[in-house]
């Protein structure tokens, strides 16, 4: 599937700032792209995501629908083992006043929320396997859970993600995705947004708004275009950008949602059939929640979808560049040309 | 392991620049700390970097020692599969021409030298098996190798890594590393001088030199300390730091190599008795080949280990914050009260 003739190329992504190596000749190593199988399937009579079961889990945030008892359709919920707490004290001091820190070692409290959001009540119901309409529940659900979110003052960014699949770190296998908000902006995000005002100084154009490259798109929708990035870091990696310019995913409306839903949904049954249902990650990568009306012009929201089909290694945790076999133009076609019946 | 009472923290590591979240609650977690099995072996009757297949493998760059026949100790050979190629031209044109790429999409030819390093004759054998003075002659062939590269110009960097284990990214698993050498300065590595270059900025010292946090110590020896850094990435992690300043892992000497040799041996039989002989990967954070006088004093190598024991999921690859579950305290400790018998 790769082109093993091409000369390796190195490639930086203007959105990530990063550099990657593209080498079709890895592709013939002793090893394949498709995924091993994931046996992460926890009993599902012991699964505290099931219908039946809300009991066992964390408290809940809210339902979808509201009110609707045990008929509920998507429900948002405390993570049970929280990676930050919400009953912290608020960081006012950027250091913990601690005699031993040496210079420079910079420590906050873990302030922050940590939710949980379970995508169907029934176990075996994966996001790809809801209608177009109940993947927008889900994402709906994102939308009004950082509207909540967003009413704290000390939260800075909410990453949306999922994890599916015991390699791509998903320790659940009953569908589910997870939000956290955080009292820090992530590196990655400020480099993000400096990436695209530098594009936007430069040509007085939204980065986003402006990739137009044929060989790139994968499908298209009303409201979305789906591609594979120029520079993508890893095999298959695909993006899915607005095609109107918006700084929030929390701009998303309800009409927009179910547009998502279906390209959303559509690249999830495609990278199933094509790469052997492999794990993956989905990460929404939005702005700031706080954005001056500078950057509105530069900021645009996308969610990017990474199976998992290579390991990373030395040389990835080492430098920060990723070593993807496959090229982008390679994986689009291929992704383009996937057919769903 | 850790202490399940303390509070999150989020701490910033002031050498890569990152945020890092600390939450103990989430060793408890419904999912283990101790490694999976790692069942990448191939057959060693088919193992290429067997002494005998010498014939098997791309060309070789030399043996240790030189003119040993089949007696050698440590090969340095070509990587059949090259990442990048030694064979392009130079990059001296800094973009492909190419009519379809947008503004701000950058190319540069995949140039660069991509080698293995075969640890032992012995399929068996790991590196932790090898006595000091023979991990030693691993580490001399590194630094001989990383000389000749740096005879060429167009060389910036050198990444010297290992990938042991299926899920560390291993391919191979007759013991091995490896060697890029690449025409740019990744962009960590620009970080991490740049983080060097304000700790120095603002204290007139070198950040590693200054290290004393004896609850972070895990050993000593004549001119190394192993530590667990005050923000360490990953569970477990740990640095050997050389005691001396020095900008380049290749300044190392005989005396240096054979001392080294044993510190690295113990962090990883320590690491494989307490952590179920982990996947793991080692880095060696050098410096650029070109460093300013003025970068001198505050640029210094050292080399991080670290043991593959959680999954990167959805919010690491979105944000660049990474979860580790561990407190650099405890893991130090834990590792510090190791006996090796
Ligand atoms: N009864 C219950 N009620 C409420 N919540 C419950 C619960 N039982 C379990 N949970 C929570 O449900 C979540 C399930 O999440 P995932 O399966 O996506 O991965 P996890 O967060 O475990 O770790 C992966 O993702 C994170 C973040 O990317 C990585 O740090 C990590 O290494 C990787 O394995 C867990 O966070 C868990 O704490
Ligand atoms: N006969 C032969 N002669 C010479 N060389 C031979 C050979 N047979 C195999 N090789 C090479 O030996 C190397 C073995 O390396 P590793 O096992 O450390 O991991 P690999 O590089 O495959 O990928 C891991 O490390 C890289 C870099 O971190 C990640 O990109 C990747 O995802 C991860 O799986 C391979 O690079 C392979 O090309």
């Amino acid at each position: 599937m790769a082109s093993p003739n091409r000369n390796p190329q190195i490639r930086k992504d203007t959105v990530s700032n990063r550099w990657v190596l593209f080498s079709p000749a890895r592709a013939r190593r002793p090893s394949d792209l498709k995924s091993k199988s994931h046996p992460n399937s926890n009993n599902q009579s012991e699964c505290p995501f099931c219908v039946g079961h809300e009991h066992e889990c964390a408290p809940e945030i809210f339902r979808v629908p509201p009110d609707s008892g045990s008929d509920w359709k998507v429900r948002v919920i405390q993570n049970l083992y929280p990676a930050l707490c919400r009953d912290l004290e608020l960081p006012s001091l950027p250091h913990i006043s601690d005699p031993n820190l040496n210079y420079g070692d910079v420590a906050l409290s873990g302030f922050g929320f940590h939710d949980v959001v379970i995508e169907s009540p029934v176990h075996q119901v994966h996001l790809s396997n809801l209608s177009p309409i109940e993947v927008g529940e889900v994402l709906l659900a994102y939308k009004k859970r950082i509207e909540q979110l967003q009413r704290h003052d000390s939260i800075k960014y909410v990453q949306v993600f999922k994890n599916y699949g015991a390699s791509a770190g998903a320790s659940m296998s009953h569908s589910h995705s997870q939000i956290m908000a955080l009292p820090v902006i992530p590196p990655t995000v400020s480099t993000r947004i400096n990436s695209m005002k530098e594009y936007f100084d430069q040509t007085g154009k939204c980065s986003l708004c402006e990739i137009q490259r044929d060989d790139l798109l994968v499908d298209e929708s009303t409201h979305f275009i789906s591609i594979v990035p120029f520079a993508a870091t890893f095999p298959f990696e695909t993006w899915i950008i607005p095609r109107y310019h918006s700084a929030h995913f929390h701009e998303l409306d309800g009409e927009k949602a179910v547009d998502l839903g279906g390209i959303l949904k559509l690249m999830l049954r495609k990278m199933c059939l094509q790469l052997n249902d492999p794990p993956f990650n989905f990460m929404i990568h939005t702005s700031p929640l706080e954005v001056s009306p500078l950057q509105l012009p530069y900021a645009h929201w996308f969610l990017q979808i990474v199976p998992q089909l290579t390991e990373v290694g030395g040389f990835e945790r080492g430098t920060g560049c990723y070593i993807n076999p496959v090229f982008p133009e390679d994986a689009a076609k291929v992704l383009r040309e996937v057919k769903i019946l």
